[in-house]
């Protein structure tokens, strides 16, 4: 039986030695924020640590002591008897600096100035989230990850964990990920960010001086993420074109109104969506994390040849993909599965044919749920020997 | 040999009669802008109608006398010894009602109030557009077109020419269009309006009033748009990931610049794409056009059979759909084609695979231009037989 991992309280950890950026700027001290679900074993080689994607956290799994109704992201996935098993592993979710839920981010003050760092907060990059995850694990003891998972943007922060730190980790597990943007995948971000920057409340991203938040911005582009995170189908079957019941109907609207207001079900979704992620989530930090992302590809300083920037990774790979995925599609996760071949490293992979797109990879779709459940089995046995 | 046109003039009609809409409201009178190639036959069996998309106008081919840098937007396709032949056909381009090249919109003086109607300006439909067109048809003295011709919102236009004026044309060619728009399609366009909607600068749709233009909102609409009428594929052989050239550079960037501004040339593309069409197009348009996308479903009133809703069509169809198209798939092309053969109808079609997604529909592929130069060569036939 599968059961939660409770209420969870998130602990923080100051660093004070500065940490240089990938842009060559650095970062004088600053606080990374987790959360830890399971124990840590006697050898101290039971730990998982799990990558967050553009608009999650450190709360993997359990209930938020401070809010019953803030269940873990991937409450799914990790948990007693759950796939990522925490009677088996001491699981380690962390908040990405940058983020804006508790670790060091745009929100943030400036010591240099007393006021947020706002728009002067460094531009990161995945392998700048990857090495100062690497000294939380330090911190934390962890000499190396018995595996570390993460779906979309949080499989690139896998995927960089097996070529910066190859002795750190037994085991990458990537989901539903790319070795880079396509083109396609930047538009989409810069479309998202423009709206952030041109919103005026947005303020040159000093609009915490202002009283204000981009919310318009914020909304916009949150309703872009939405429509890429879904497949076409999946969104047809929810939605497709039935009309928006108002709240003084009784039943479902079978007439247009000819307005520009919310005609469709659809519309009304998004606009929710937008309306709910303006209010939660920092602007400077989506335009943090969307670079991020743009910026990822490892096989960059290689030429454009992935098995080469892939060739210092040691680790077993179990890789996922779903069918319906047009974000990151399946053919993204083999490019990354035949440059590992290429390197004779040990993969496993599997296409998913799950009809939600890339949001699949934070569904229970049972053949995804128990390929993963029978890969952390195996490593819980290489553990446990 | 295939030539120009030359150099065109708009003509330009007034309605004064009112034209009753889908909505159930009325305009008052109104004006459309229109341009002609080619001459009338004595009795009057050439012509051919040319709808037009999103943002297109009346101005299909040849040179505007009044900008020689103004081609016409399907000037490839239509003209002396093209696909369209102007030596055999007189072909007419129509501005739609509620557009914002000339013809009466949201930008035209409200005769009830003395100013500009913007928000006031009835939501209009596909069907209010083909009624219209059919008014300017009886003012030209043409009782029925050997073609009605359009692609994508175009292509919808001419679909409902054939079963709302059953008689009045002999062939429907629609390209690169759709039967309805799904969820995800209705989902790019609301992102695209909300934009605008809640750009400070669009002033509920009076901003003729407040001497402003939403152009925020409408550069990001545009590149919404834009993303979603190019296939993946091409923005990759086109951009991938290319940096983008500073004015200073002498070459290409190999180096981030870790801001939040123009970083690759993709970024600098759509951005360069939105400022341009800001510059041009109306907002209260771009919501109107939209909406009309939105609403399109002629097989709504049957219970959504596509078949019962074609029955009334007589003429001959060709559809033409793009392998790369994911806005309009081929798929969404069958089903018409399918619709159409229950109801008996002589149906040519073909799927080309044209690398350029939805905007291949205005390129010149020779497969796409071969077919349509075939099939118009038939209508000729019939037309001087």
């Amino acid at each position: 039986m599968s059961a939660s991992v409770g209420v969870v309280t998130p602990s923080r950890h100051r660093f004070d030695a500065p940490l240089a950026l990938s842009s060559g700027a650095s970062i004088a001290g600053y606080e990374l924020v987790y959360e830890t679900y399971g124990r840590l074993n006697a050898a101290r080689s039971n730990a998982v640590l799990v990558c967050h994607a553009l608009n999650a956290s450190h709360h993997v799994a359990g209930v938020a002591a401070h809010d019953p109704q803030d269940v873990g992201w991937w409450d799914n996935l990790v948990g007693p008897g759950k796939p990522v098993d925490t009677e088996r592993f001491f699981v380690v979710g962390v908040n990405n600096l940058g983020s804006c839920f508790g670790s060091t981010g745009p929100m943030s003050v400036n010591p240099a100035t007393g006021r947020p760092y706002g728009p002067d907060f460094p531009v990161l990059t995945v392998e700048d989230w990857v090495r100062a995850q690497a000294h939380l694990a330090d911190a934390l003891g962890i000499a190396r990850f018995a595996a570390v998972i993460g779906g979309s943007l949080g499989g690139m922060q896998a995927l960089a964990w097996s070529t910066l730190f190859p002795g750190r980790l037994a085991h990458c597990v990537a989901i539903a990920t790319a070795p880079k943007l396509s083109a396609q995948n930047i538009a989409f971000n810069e479309v998202a960010r423009r709206a952030i920057l041109t919103d005026p409340d947005f303020h040159g991203g000093r609009f915490y001086d202002h009283g204000t938040v981009p919310a318009r911005g914020l909304q916009v582009a949150r309703m872009i993420g939405h429509i890429t995170y879904l497949s076409d189908d999946v969104m047809g079957e929810r939605f497709g074109r039935t009309l928006r019941r108002h709240a003084s109907d009784t039943a479902l609207r079978s007439e247009y109104q000819f307005t520009y207001d919310v005609e469709f079900e659809i519309e009304s979704y998004l606009r929710h969506q937008g309306e709910k992620f303006s209010r939660y989530f920092d602007a400077n930090t989506y335009l943090l994390i969307t670079r991020a992302l743009d910026y990822f590809d490892p096989a960059r300083d290689r030429g454009g040849d992935l098995a080469a920037a892939l060739a210092p990774a040691r680790c077993g790979f179990l890789l996922v993909s779903f069918a319906t995925d047009w974000r990151f599609a399946p053919a993204r996760s083999r490019e990354i599965v035949a440059a590992l071949l290429a390197n004779q490293r040990s993969v496993t992979y599997a296409e998913i044919d799950a009809p939600h797109g890339h949001d699949a990879f934070l569904l229970d779709d049972p053949r995804y749920h128990g390929l993963v459940a029978a890969y952390f089995g195996r490593i819980a046995t290489e553990v446990s020997a």
